[in-house]
């Protein structure tokens, strides 16, 4: 099985396709980009050794025209295609049509997606592996009928989810019975129309919780290590905008049985790649299994800063075919680390994603300060796309420190043309909750 | 003696001043930058919290008027001048002026930089020390009889030094006797012009070496500890281009011998601050002292990476008092860390400071990169100061690791509007003698 990749394609754009490039150019393995007409001259299209248009500025005519991509994978000889983060990642029809052109795709096998990627699937393979979930049992709700039913037995508030959701859309929280009719059917269109499956999953809404996930390495030999947790309490509508490693809240009981939960799912499913499993913390105590994602995650670079391991080396290693180097025992958390995402947008009553040229575009710089992105000065932001500009990592002996650091790099950012949302991150680095580590993921409702 | 700064003097400019300003601002000291007319707007200026123009374009005129510089630092009452790289770090008469003011320099006292920074004074504390000297005594040279006879018993070639010289400034090589005469006027010209006195020092060139050197700090309280070796044999005209941690070309016994040898020097002279041992590495067994520098070095920054000691703030609470909370048991040296130093300047025969406006500035990025400049986009490069432009560094696990993130750094790295030494740096980051470390002081000799 084993094989040296020559050649992939990065089936992606923004800074998940910067950061695979770079990846490969250090392993000397060539690439190929691909871009849209709204991507001409985009930072991932000049790091590239190829670089193709393959369709119109919407993501569907180009990002998600998966038959552009391949005839472009084919006609250039790729060994791989990996998926970046977003679009194709998690997408077990695009891995399976990888697969059928006889091209590696770089992350699990599509059985294995697929499983991870239904909800209640996935709660089913937490329960088996000793995880706690959510309620007794994993349920799939076809009717509103059923959804009622359910929800008096569990009680308000509810959450309702797409079975194969993500990314926080197609999710509804419901507090009283009157709002339910009407948020079940939202989700279920919501659920038909984003993710192509009207399913829904009702649980029990936990309304002061933290996220924190942890982060796995597995290969195809049965070897599965973590890399510590992150915690990413800190989200706007369920988008994650400040994550951290490791979380300074957990205790080393949790932080441990979460550490095994993980490696547990993985030993059980089979599970090659990297992969996060994503918990709630509901208190000291208690902690449930939320979702597994089977891809990279925006927030890795953390991980990486505090345990010197490049995870997009290590996923296209395991692609490759080849055993883990590192073993448990060789894992070592080295201070702390903290990630803002920066993003163009407004605020006009809620934040409205800003667009435009950007005009300046200076980034901090310094000891323990690093920068992901994929926009240069004079760039364009486009309605198009969402609207990350830059990921700013700082890192440092521990917490307080990291958020020092954070404080002076905003501080020193200077972007201009488009709006950011540096003044909201500054606020939030700038609370003593968020020192102590005393928020839930509600913290953005408290702070406004 | 223990004491708080409040707020910074910090009596430089460019990335050093930038970098002295970053740590303050992450320690909550406030900050006041000077600046040249040339300097206005300049990123040191707009980074700290007072910002002051203390004369003429011309560093003598600025930041080398000492008497300006301490009226501002009274005016604005600050408790501590940082004298960053160059100018007045090391020139223990500003040292002196400081501690008559009242002001404490971030640095050692004034005896211990004058002592230092005298050649022969130097290498006579080393052989108090048992560390190798070249030759047997440290002799000063007043007359060119006296030289010329020094020269009959050393044999030729030799090397003719400005006894309070460094930087690369105030050196003649000579090969031949016949060339003797005319290198000591020229030699004793430049030391009398450049830093005030004429004395040479006269001892046996080494025309294959390595240049190694031992990062040291050291508290009031007699505390001494290391931070390993760094690697500067890739130099140009006596100055350092690229800097590596640790030597991969060093055997454990020889890099022992140098790390013992730094720390009896500074236990020696009661040193009280960071500074850095400076040897001549001959072959596997013979190393030489060459001197000492009692400040922060522009290669400071590869080992912070890898040791993970932010070394101005350690300097910062050196002179604040307090003592080192470290100890040599708590450093380790984490993976291979390189730095190259980006230069405008083109290739016209020889190599050629550029100047003008940077139309174009966009910095690598990603894991394992850190930048320091003190430029922006549309920035001018003037000619009155050096033409250091940016510093990359990179960390990886090994040092074949960190070349292949350093040529990823370069191909992406977009500077326009004046010439940089990119290129150079590429072909020398791409010969396997640097991979292997197969090289010596005059490597760049050899591939030109």
């Amino acid at each position: 099985m084993s094989s040296t990749y020559k050649r992939i394609l990065v089936a992606n754009r923004g800074d998940s396709a910067v950061r695979v490039i770079r990846a490969c150019k250090e392993m000397g393995i060539e690439t190929v980009s691909i871009f849209s007409k709204g991507d001409k001259g985009a930072l991932h299209t000049r790091l590239a050794d190829y670089s193709i248009c393959i369709g119109d500025v919407q993501s569907k005519d180009s990002y998600l025209n998966a038959y552009n991509i391949l005839a472009v994978a084919t006609d250039y000889k790729v060994d791989a295609i990996h998926p970046g983060i977003g679009y194709f990642a998690e997408n077990a029809d695009f891995c399976e049509l990888c697969e059928s052109c006889g091209i590696d795709y770089i992350g699990p096998n599509s059985k294995i997606i697929q499983l991870m990627g239904n909800k209640i699937e996935a709660k089913k393979v937490a329960k088996k592996s000793d995880i706690p979930i959510i309620g007794e049992d994993c349920i799939e709700i076809n009717s509103y009928e059923e959804c009622l039913n359910h929800a008096r037995q569990t009680g308000y508030p509810i959450i309702l989810k797409a079975a194969n959701g993500g990314g926080g859309k197609g999710i509804r929280v419901v507090k009283k019975e009157e709002d339910l009719f009407r948020s079940f059917e939202l989700c279920q269109k919501e659920a038909e129309k984003v993710f192509g499956a009207s399913k829904i999953l009702v649980e029990r809404y936990i309304e002061k919780a933290k996220h924190i996930e942890v982060q796995v390495l597995a290969d195809q030999y049965g070897n599965v290590i973590h890399l510590g947790d992150r915690e990413c309490t800190i989200q706007r509508n369920n988008q994650k905008l400040i994550e951290e490693t490791r979380s300074h809240k957990l205790s080393e009981e949790i932080r441990n049985r979460m550490y095994q939960g993980a490696i547990a799912i993985c030993k059980h499913i089979g599970y090659v790649g990297i992969g996060t499993i994503e918990y709630l913390l509901e208190d000291d105590k208690s902690f449930y299994f939320m979702e597994m994602n089977t891809r990279l995650q925006v927030e890795h670079t953390i991980t990486e800063i505090i345990t010197g391991i490049d995870l997009v080396k290590e996923q296209i290693r395991i692609a490759q075919g080849e055993a883990l180097e590192i073993t448990q025992d060789d894992i070592h958390f080295n201070g702390y680390a903290i990630q803002c995402r920066i993003l163009a947008e407004y605020f006009n009553g809620s934040f409205i994603p800003d667009y435009g040229k950007i005009t300046r575009f200076d980034m901090p710089g310094g000891f323990g300060v690093r920068i992901d992105s994929s926009y240069e000065a004079n760039n364009i932001v486009t309605i198009y796309y969402d609207s990350l500009l830059c990921k700013i990592c700082c890192h440092d002996q521990d917490k307080k420190q990291a958020i020092s650091k954070m404080l002076r790099c905003l501080d020193e950012m200077q972007v201009e043309g488009v709006s950011t949302n540096k003044e909201v991150l500054i606020s939030i680095l700038k609370d003593t909750k968020f020192l102590e580590g005393d928020y839930t993921t509600d913290f953005l409702k408290t702070i406004k």
